[in-house]
């Protein structure tokens, strides 16, 4: 089957998966719902037929397993999540999934010196329960049991929809997780749902790391006035202020590399055309792929925030609503997957993956890489998301040359701490 | 009676007029209303205290006239409103028909070379109807015959009001103009509603203009985006835009003597913390005494508008939503005045009215001035409106002062146009 060939297939496979949806004519494909069984049954049979050994694990998650040139072996974990967000697009986790298999079967009889396993997990857009990363932190040990009781918006608890999904019966959370020497590391393909690799006109990026992220809001406390009879030089205006408070978070954005900052909420109070604000909010959400550098960052916009509310004569309060940890893909991943690249013809780019994926709790398990496919203008959750045939070949290309000249001593790791 | 007496007396007035409220421990008296009739009868009987002869136009303006030194002279006209927002202080309005009756009255037997009127309008703050102004457009000839017609909340249209309130029975509408050779001017005390004053430590202030205003809503439009995945290089961010617009809109401001411009409103669409908005929207508020100051600084800023956008490649539209024209007040009459605040010891300070007031309307009819009185922290339209004793005695001493040595020649009109 010829390159061309198998990126059709991985695009009618996609189209295929996409009918297996709540809604027709739209794509949600919520965790542990009836079209999330059947979606899995599918990814199952397509594993079968590339040669994989295939089971459901206790939390929903599909893993299809190809032994290497002797049993027991430690495993390659390739794969994404088959979940989508509400009326989503067809590619986001799919593709991973899809893409995956295509390279096994792509291996054909040839025996490599390490396992392989396939996998589709069930939750990683954590629509449905107000949790995430469920498959993942499964394998990884990492899943708190709590997660178990947690509930949807119709009260279903997540342990009785395991139980409807026909998951085989889960025994304790923490037993869930693989041991560490059975693991090699782990690999996704993924879109990017970033407009990087199409403004460089690249098909596929090789990802630095998942960046880590913070989330703030600022709220800011001036004197409210009447718009005509407060003169200049005597207003304390919060939205003046919060106006310079953005424009600080772009430009040390702008001048800190790999770092993005977004203020996504801004309002002023009372929000009357003819009155001098009171209040105004705004939010920061804070990514970069290295924590040191987004650390940084954010203590250096503090002190500006501080220097700004001060020259204006306003009061400032900085709410701390979230942070999670950037996980950095592994160097020897990296490399191979560059070589990879580079072997396919194609000019090795790396990018910070500004999103969340499996890779943030399988990183807690074993070195983690993913490998970015080009999307149409960036967009993501979203109907239009679209990708090109021949990147999708081009993906399947890499991910194959990766796990031929794949060597288990670049990653191998001890026994479980 | 000495002036410490008339400021007590003015401040003991205004206590009294602010028990004619619709709400018991609170103060809200709109147009036409049965409180608003009390107290129009309460400043008749001031009126008849101070030896004017009161009536009650066609549209509840109560008016009491002076004769000067012969019957049928150009009339000087003074006042202000009785009526008030909703939960209003006592003295916007209310201070301004107070202290001229009180001035009036510190004249005594002594007979002027013209006459006086002191006028209270019952419909500056245009609460109660979807008009305002009524009372002095009434007697600049102005009043738009459809205002009659416009209804209240409750469906109760002016007309049926006027005829509860008692008013006498109206005619045409042009028909209540006063003719212009009847009229030397207007002027009217009022508290500031500003903190001007207050922070030059001057108890009162002659008012330049009423400032001209417009209204503009600014409307941007740029991409959405995932907070993770767009770089910043890749970003046309319509919140950054506005940033940039405010604070353009600010420096303007400041660099333009005796212009103010206000951004009450500033929103971002969707506004989610992870999502760089599609949208967003801000309001811009300019005022300014001198119409071709304000003309020329919006002309800057659209400009300064259209080039931010550019640069960040984000639409941009605005709506002009509202303008009214500066009524700048005659300099005769501003500078009597100021000789007047001189005379009574203090520094005379012009300054601009950034808020609406019935010379507006009066400007039509014959020339206006204004004297402000300072007001605690500027704070108006809000039960904290607040004022000191010895402030009011100053300005009644002020417009005494005034009235005392004014020459109708200053400013004597012809015939109506």
């Amino acid at each position: 089957m010829s390159g061309a060939e198998r990126g059709a297939r991985v695009m009618a496979r996609l189209d295929q998966l996409a009918r297996h949806s709540a809604t027709p004519g739209a794509l949600t494909r919520l965790y542990l719902t009836p079209e999330h069984r059947a979606a899995a049954d599918q990814v199952a049979a397509w594993m079968r037929e590339a040669g994989l050994a295939v089971r459901i694990d206790a939390v929903g998650s599909v893993i299809g397993r190809r032994e290497g040139d002797r049993p027991g072996l430690p495993a390659l974990l390739l794969g994404s999540h088959i979940d989508t967000v509400r009326d989503a697009g067809k590619y986001d986790g799919a593709l991973g999934v899809v893409a995956a298999i295509e390279a096994v079967a792509a291996l054909g009889d040839r025996r490599m010196p390490y396992a392989i396993e396939v996998i589709a997990f069930g939750d990683e857009e954590g629509v449905r329960f107000p949790v995430t990363l469920t498959g993942s932190r499964a394998l990884a040990g990492t899943l708190d049991p709590a997660s178990l009781d947690a509930c949807d918006a119709a009260g279903v608890a997540m342990r009785s929809a395991l139980v409807a999904f026909g998951a085989p019966a889960i025994g304790a959370a923490a037993a869930l997780g693989y041991r560490r020497d059975a693991v090699l590391g782990y690999c996704e393909v993924h879109i990017e749902q970033g407009p990087v690799l199409e403004a460089a006109g690249l098909p596929v990026g090789i990802v630095t790391a998942i960046a880590g992220a913070a989330r703030h809001m600022v709220e800011i406390t001036g004197v409210a006035g009447h718009a005509g009879t407060v003169p200049m030089a005597l207003r304390h205006d919060p939205v003046c202020a919060a106006a310079e408070m953005v424009l600080a978070a772009e430009r040390i954005a702008r001048e800190t590399a790999g770092l993005v900052i977004t203020t996504g909420i801004v309002a002023a109070e009372p929000g009357a055309i003819n009155v001098i604000a009171g209040g105004a909010r705004l939010s920061l959400d804070i990514r970069s792929g290295d924590d040191a550098v987004r650390h940084a960052a954010t203590a250096a916009l503090r002190a500006e925030i501080a220097a700004i509310a001060a020259r204006r004569g306003v009061a400032v309060a900085i709410a701390d609503l979230y942070e999670a940890k950037a996980a950095p893909c592994a160097p020897p991943l990296v490399g191979a997957l560059a070589e990879s690249v580079a072997r396919c013809g194609v000019t090795p780019r790396h990018l910070p993956s500004g999103a969340g994926h499996d890779g943030l709790a399988m990183i807690d398990l074993c070195p983690i890489a993913m490998l970015f496919v080009r999307c149409k203008l960036g967009i993501s959750h979203n109907p239009a998301e679209s990708i090109m045939a021949g990147d999708a070949a081009l993906a399947v290309a890499v991910l194959t040359d990766f796990l031929t000249r794949f060597d288990p001593r670049l990653t191998e790791q001890g026994p479980s701490q």
